[in-house]
């Protein structure tokens, strides 16, 4: 899957990803009117509410970016409802060719972070059938539990073509109260790093292995070391844009040709329309603005990355 | 509700949480059997599986238990149909006066985490109305991410009067790769200890702070620190029974008057009637098996800590 969505990006000269993280604050009131007027003031009006946001943010990216990254908890905070909205929108994902990256952060020991894994990326089996309950292409993965935790989604990654993406050095403000600790002279998140290059290495079998890594944009220094540590990683990097990491700081996440590195953008682009630089399109054309940040994210990374030019 | 489970634990002499962590082939045949027959071999016919399994439970453990740890991935491993019993296990819990520990291990950053917190713990609001999406007491959290990624959970246990248990040393075999490593002289653990202990203090009312620690029974010289590290803390241990801690070594994760620590058995309880010890309660009595090995296991643990004899 790493490997598919290297040449994707390859293809579309972008290495770039769209969070679709909806906050109720974002959707256009028109399509809030509509999903109450349908299902009322409830968790399924705010899922119909999201769910038609995600369709028109969809319709208008598809064919820019190679993938989408949807975060769980945005669709988990609105129950049953919400969760159903975050399956239909993976499915709609995939109907349009897009990659999709489920931002959920899972991981546990044992049997229980196999279950998430089936759960998420690969089958699970009832009586003589099986089912994918979520059917992502790729997850994210909390490492603090060790290669327990992590090891079932990499077997599940094996089976069923997936990928993974574990974190290493997320991008908020207080990533380096743990991460940044030094453990023999060294940060623990260049020890998760060498975790994450061996676990990978183990299944390789292309330019990138089925593992990657969550490396923050706000802190490129350590992107840097980071690449040169993980030459087989594919890294998502979080952060640009609204938590402010900077493209021209992010040549250093990418490979010598322009591949490596994929960078998300969640509010920046779904909740274009709300910015000075967009807001022209007007709150009706919320689609048509992301779509225009989306072009503009893109020039802007290219501008960044000398083999993408 | 850390002091509220202290007391409740106190009341029953019961420092015991049983962890309905259902795998279908926990479930007796004939549960399946009738489930499959209503709603097929599909992920709807294993979640009914699942409800009917964890009712039984639920019946025959209420009166001696002051909590329930559901874990999440059990359910979520079924998609929508999974998650919705999650759910109705949880409402009927609390019907039942338990108290619900939701093993959600979610963490993440700022208003994601903020959702996580508010789906599981709190209230999302929707137009005018508020929803509590999946209602448990308290949720255990992954501390990976540092403050950004845990203070949005404690603001809405203040908020709600609900509990964490942040994951400080876990019971797996690996859990030592990355929480072992030493930080100036002392372990990763510890440091996530003081700060468990740290959050904590800024919210304490009472004995117990709102957040508590997940502490590895597999690991009680580390408990023994641990419990010292954070006096306020009340601390969830994991791993007795069938991960191979032991009642007598327990002892030192307690506070001198029995109370600060609650331990966890899952399949040991619920899976009991597959252990030759159980046998002879057959697999249609499986929840009596539970209720046996659920008495067994209380009076293991009274009989390694002093002060509940």
């Amino acid at each position: 899957m790493m490997n598919r969505l290297a040449a994707r990006m390859k293809e579309l000269k972008a290495p770039v990803v769209v969070g679709l993280d909806p906050m109720l604050s974002y959707i256009p009131e028109g399509i809030k009117r509509k999903a109450f007027a349908a299902y009322g003031e409830t968790l399924e009006g705010a899922a119909e509410a999201v769910w038609q946001y995600n369709k028109g943010l969809v319709d208008q990216i598809y064919d820019l970016v190679p993938a989408v990254k949807p975060q769980i908890a945005m669709y988990e905070q609105f129950g049953i409802p919400g969760l159903s909205v975050y399956k239909k929108t993976i499915d709609y994902c995939h109907e349009k060719g897009l990659i999709v990256v489920g931002d959920i952060k899972r991981g546990d020991i044992g049997s229980t972070s196999g279950a998430y894994a089936q759960a998420h990326l690969g089958e699970v089996k009832v009586g003589e059938n099986t089912f994918a309950p979520f059917g992502e292409d790729i997850s994210t993965v909390n490492p603090y539990l060790g290669t327990d935790g992590v090891k079932p989604f990499i077997d599940v990654c094996r089976s069923f073509g997936k990928g993974i993406f574990v974190l290493v050095k997320t991008s908020n403000p207080s990533s380096g109260e743990f991460q940044d600790r030094l453990i023999d002279g060294r940060p623990l998140y260049e020890w998760v790093g060498e975790k994450v290059a061996a676990w990978g290495e183990e299944v390789r079998d292309g330019k990138y292995s089925p593992v990657g890594a969550v490396v923050g944009a706000t802190y490129p220094e350590m992107g840097e070391v980071l690449r040169r540590l993980m030459p087989h990683t594919m890294i998502l990097v979080p952060g640009y844009g609204a938590q402010g990491g900077k493209a021209e700081d992010l040549a250093p996440y990418f490979d010598a040709d322009g591949s490596g590195a994929i960078v998300n953008s969640s509010r920046g682009i779904i909740a274009a329309y709300r910015q000075e630089k967009y807001a022209s399109f007007g709150e009706e054309n919320y689609a048509e603005a992301a779509r225009q940040a989306a072009l503009d994210m893109i020039t802007d990374i290219r501008g960044a990355v000398p083999a993408l030019q």
